[in-house]
């Protein structure tokens, strides 16, 4: 399924998070992942960021979508490069 | 249309970049909004945030979604208050 993925976390967590998150998706913004995973696989991420988080301050909202169902993507302002697309 | 917003300025125009979001869309984390827009609404919203960029550094991500398709939103970690649900 498609999966977006945005965090706000304090900035002594940022790099840990960002590392997991990709290791499972496509780095799109500085704190906006996006990609397909499975079942399974939103699992595992999910049990990975949750180890990282302080629940009293991070937050990350994640968005899915049923099959079949892909989100169209504008960007407005500047075109910043992909920072990776590793998946 | 459903309509997902996450902005990544440069900090002197954050303000004014939550400002206009909040006329158009729920604030859902630091720098997420989300909601139902028409397609003229997305256009005066569209003008009105590229009014503020600095196309060298500014960027908007915009996510929208065909009439009938409302992704599902996950909240991982810290149960944050809504900062303001204005539309």
């Amino acid at each position: 399924m498609h999966v977006i993925v945005v965090y706000d976390t304090a900035a002594e967590r940022n790099p840990r998070i960002l590392r997991t998150c990709r290791k499972y998706l496509h780095h799109v913004q500085r704190s906006v992942f996006e990609g397909q995973l499975t079942e399974a696989q939103l699992r595992r991420f999910q049990m990975a960021v949750e180890d990282l988080l302080d629940l009293s301050y991070d937050q990350v909202l994640v968005y899915t979508f049923p099959p079949g169902t892909t989100p169209h993507r504008h960007e407005w302002g500047a075109t910043k490069p992909t920072p990776t697309t590793i998946l």
